[in-house]
């Protein structure tokens, strides 16, 4: 791509970031040969056999409906297709005794296009010469806000101090009087459930940040990829936060819709108007068949069912055997700690005052069959060195729960050794 | 809007252009409650029968295949849907002679988003502060040229000159000379047939903008929304012409499948990762429903099939109508031309030396009962002033014949009392 005579923009987008990256070099620690035992790298969602015949089921539905042709044939509003609003809208109001209107809510493909859009409206230069930034008050976070941001400068994460929790947990906590010292204008940003750590920020902290970027005139955008009310991917209640300045981001990828890309922003009238255009300049509008899917599973509630029955059973299920396989047997004598696990698709492991960095522990793990993620990735738009962001693993619960002991059994015995 | 705080990106993107904007104040003028005898403005494509029955066929075959899990509950690579690339390759390679092979290809939701990231990534600053522009060797065009571009500076139109054809037809000429003086970098860009006129630049025409892009170092970035192999809604043959610096856009949306959104670029490897990186960082991947029902319609012939037999017929007998309608009620004293109408779901109506302007015409026209699209909106990125920019019309083949006759004798009318 070197010859391209690229935009700024071009260059900055032209390069992958974060896991996408780390996926690139799982493909070439596959291509050596090397017999893999145990890949607990993946983001990939398990195909659950009940999410299958859901999706079939409502999707034929669809096709044979009279809105068949309105739905593939014609193009829709920017928007998005008007019964998946309207049944968000409901959903969400008889939840959380909101009054939202259509107005409130923009259906995007994905979240990550939501992310994009935000990014792309709300920070790098205002008109006024201002430098609009993104504030990340955890790192590590998900790596797909680096992705998005047309500019690296713009996104600026708040250094979190480190809470520990009994003998071998722990957790991030913000530094509040850091996050209330930056910029005016922009928004901040964090994950809840949170990708990679597994740990949902508590009601207080939100309210808390919610407060500060209210003085900051800044908007606060949490992104609820595992969280309430679907796919609630959680084992403490996880309520969500709302308010004139919140920007809520929800998704159907974890609730086994990833292929469909359908992505939920609520907001205030005047965002979703903004970003409407945006995506209206952009894109035109989603993809409409998995919009129709969607509002049939949302409006006659067999989304919800199958999150709380199927899909939430199952992760807690393997996370129960990560963090049984873990305490039995990584060794007593290394200073290992388990993020508190509260949620999410991963468990987060942090090696203090490993020797190596976690790219080359991740190197040497792939020889003996096993794939993680190395953790400094996650640790986006990072201001300052931070020994801890080259000490941490982020561990995939989409493997079997065999492939999960063994790949626990792999790195245990690599942990002795060191 | 006016209270958020954007950045300079997020106000360009905050306002609708060209057609959208249309369409909001089509919608105010509905909302006054005139009757409407007959709107010629849509550019909404007819949802015709055969179209819903073979997508309900390939829909069901995809729901019901083996596949089904991969497809809708995991994510997919951010090239596109393998068998639909597959598809792609086997069936131009095929038609054209190529040896495309998957690396030449990029999927996209929808082709708007091809526009964009192009756009994005190859107009606007570069890196050594060139200004990297687009080149629109034609105005009128297509106007979501105009939505997709971050920074509007970046494009520029170079004023065609008008050929008259017969009596009452014209066409548009691209100034060579001038469009080979344009800055060095970015790309040349037009609808190939064309929205809004419904011509096909000729291959001769196609061959000397191509040879003036590989001078300035530019790409040449072909629209075949209209056009061959698919949907392929012309009366002439157009035949695309590929080559290392053209990047060719087709889309799935005129064979009848805009509301899945499906895209597809052509060009070379180095071109197709740029922007795949690009799709990866905004969107991970287009949604695959439409994806994998277009691989199907694609691999079996029944697109093209349906293409020729169906689509095109329909259309070809609209602009019959049309043509027929306008040349028996049209007056004779009045210096009104047709573009030459060759292809796509419009037709494009001159009228010389109009006292009004467009817009005040068409607001005439809407008192009434007849829509159709003032002209000047189409007259995108044009850096001078030019009458004939505001004595144009667009009149959509999307309405049925007795509402096609029904306007014309409207706006015949009206232009016997001017």
């Amino acid at each position: 791509m070197e010859n391209i005579n690229k935009s700024i923009i071009g260059d900055k987008m032209s390069s992958l970031t974060g896991v996408r990256a780390i996926m690139d070099d799982i493909k070439r620690v596959r291509a050596r040969g090397d017999v893999i035992h145990a890949d607990l790298s993946a983001g990939n969602p398990v195909v659950l056999p009940e999410l299958v015949k859901l999706w079939q089921k409502l999707g034929k539905e669809v096709l044979e409906s009279d809105a068949v042709g309105d739905i593939l044939v014609r193009y829709g509003q920017s928007r998005g297709y008007e019964p998946l609003i309207n049944a968000i809208v409901k959903k969400f109001n008889a939840l959380y005794g909101l009054s939202l209107t259509a107005d409130n809510v923009l259906i995007t493909p994905g979240t990550q296009s939501a992310y994009f859009y935000l990014a792309a409206a709300l920070s790098g230069k205002s008109k006024s010469g201002q430098d609009l930034e993104i504030t990340l008050p955890y790192c590590p976070d998900y790596t797909g806000y680096e992705g998005v941001v047309l500019d690296r400068a713009v996104l600026k994460a708040v250094k979190p101090s480190i809470e520990l929790v009994g003998e071998r947990n722990f957790r991030y906590k913000a530094d509040l009087d850091k996050v209330a010292k930056a910029n005016k204008g922009g928004y901040i940003l964090f994950s809840r459930p949170s990708n990679p750590t597994g740990g949902v920020v508590s009601e207080d902290e939100v309210k808390a940040l919610s407060e500060i970027a209210l003085k900051l005139d800044k908007y606060l955008v949490i992104d609820n990829a595992y969280g309430a009310p679907f796919p609630n991917l959680t084992e403490v209640e996880v309520k969500p936060l709302f308010g004139e300045h919140i920007i809520n981001c929800f998704s159907l990828s974890k609730t086994g819709l990833p292929g469909e890309r359908v992505g939920i922003i609520i907001g205030n009238k005047d965002i979703i108007r903004l970003l409407e255009s945006f995506q209206a300049n952009c894109i035109l509008h989603p993809s409409r068949f998995g919009e129709a899917v969607a509002a049939k599973a949302i409006e006659s509630g067999e989304l919800e069912k199958i999150c709380s029955e199927v899909v939430a059973p199952y992760y807690a299920q393997k996370r129960k055997v990560l963090v049984n396989t873990v305490n039995a047997l990584f060794p007593k004598n290394v200073a290992w700690r388990f993020h508190v696990p509260e949620g999410a698709l991963f468990g987060w492991l942090w090696i203090e005052g490993l020797k190596s960095t976690d790219w080359e522990l991740y190197y040497e793990l792939t020889t003996r069959g096993l794939l993680v993620v190395p953790g400094s990735s996650f640790f986006v738009g990072l201001q300052e060195e931070w020994k801890h962001s080259k000490e941490c693993f982020r561990i995939s619960l989409t493997a079997s729960e065999a492939e999960l002991v063994k790949g626990i059994e792999i790195f245990a015995a690599k942990l002795k050794e060191l």
